[in-house]
């Protein structure tokens, strides 16, 4: 009876379409998308906004503009939530960060039109992937970044990275050997840069395959280390085949920049 | 037998002095100096040294800069200790950053003079105390700061600090009620400056108490909120009494910047 009267309480406030800026250590979660029984990202946000607003988590549709896998990490993940609430955006960001755990903060609430959407607008989206190498590794950042030892040559890993730019059919990158639609993607920059004892590996695109980008990593880590030429690349876009590409790198090394719209 | 063995065959290499110089994430440990039954970061090189040298852990006296309280970090602890070891000094560090885990990185080992003592010959240390001072607290390095959500005063802190600057009695300023010896120390420099979204709070002296630089952190913060006035500092330092003070700000905001020889 309760939560009957809370739900029609509720019902009152008219409905608003909010964006949501989020960033995560992906560290301890099973990734984005929730599921049942895991700890996932859209799982914490979805039950505090329940909480928040007093109605059953099943109510409430939090659509991220991309899922990103288990151990990823968001710098600003962007999400989009109807909400009846009389809350303002800054007291629900607030609310938000009160009682999420410390490793998901909400950086900013806004009132979205109403046709906004978190994953259908999304033009494009940027992922880095970290490494650091050289022998002694960073102890404070070292959930974010995958060590490699051996001298990585940068030269030939944007020589090889190169190759990638543009439309290509992806299979030979793409995570999933079942996946029945297109593997075709647009990757619009891809950059490999040394600063200090890091590489970042930067990629911009319209959309990725599963382990895309860290299958991508794989791959140019291989050729940084000597065991692949940058030439090996159209062969292996060619190929259609994922054992032609390199290892998946970790996941704890790649981490969402940001989602264009 | 085998024990005694071990021993005096490893006597047969003559012992050398090496210096170490370490990064630790201190989160889970109960501070820099070995406890029986506790994990410390000493205890963890130690028994990694114990190893590599094939002797027990009793004969390895591993000298540190300074102790950090439990969940103190370190950008730059010096060590030092006698071995007899074949190993060179990069050796050394390769087999310790082997076995030590994750969150404690030996950046680097030299051999150093037969007399160089890592605490008697420290000249100095630098600390630096990290506040995010913001409403949304970053996630990333959310280890290593105090997050502080009312806009503190740096004008405040900073002529706050500037009375603390000098040869004190620091007896306020100390966590060890029971402390016999003197509560004399003098602090060379003592900033305060805000970066983006941080405060830093930077502090170069001699030697310091027991959470000595927390409890001036604290302190500060309570300046900064507008709790109590910069020229409370002199009264306060006079008083030779803790409960002047401010509280003792959190131990996941300090890191050991820099040890001075």
């Amino acid at each position: 009876m309760s939560e009957k009267n809370e739900s029609s309480r509720n019902a009152q406030t008219p409905q608003k379409n909010y964006r949501l800026k989020i960033q995560y250590d992906g560290t301890r979660y099973r990734g984005w998308e929730h599921q049942p029984d895991q700890e996932t990202v859209q799982g914490k946000l979805e039950t505090v906004l329940a909480r928040m607003c007093d109605i059953p988590i099943e109510e409430i549709d939090l659509i991220g503009a991309g899922r990103t896998d288990a151990g990823v990490h968001a710098r600003a993940m962007i999400a989009s939530v109807r909400l009846s609430t009389e809350h303002t955006p800054d007291e629900i960001r607030d609310y938000l960060n009160r009682y999420l755990p410390d490793d998901i903060a909400v950086q900013n609430v806004d009132i979205a039109s109403e046709r906004f959407h978190a994953r259908y607008n999304a033009k494009g989206k940027t992922y880095q992937y970290t490494i650091f190498n050289g022998p002694v590794h960073p102890v404070f950042n070292r959930k974010y970044y995958t060590a490699v030892e051996n001298e990585l040559n940068v030269d030939l890993m944007s020589a090889a990275a190169a190759h990638l730019i543009g439309e290509h059919d992806f299979k030979s990158f793409c995570g999933n050997s079942h996946m029945k639609k297109s593997t075709v993607r647009r990757i619009d920059s891809l950059t490999v840069h040394r600063s200090k004892g890091y590489i970042y590996i930067t990629i911009q695109g319209t959309g990725f395959l599963q382990n895309m980008v860290r299958i991508i990593a794989g791959t140019l880590i291989e050729v940084g280390l000597g065991r692949l030429s940058p030439d090996a690349l159209p062969g292996i876009l060619e190929g259609k085949n994922r054992l032609l590409a390199g290892p998946t790198a970790p996941a704890k090394g790649l981490c969402l920049l940001k989602v264009d719209y």
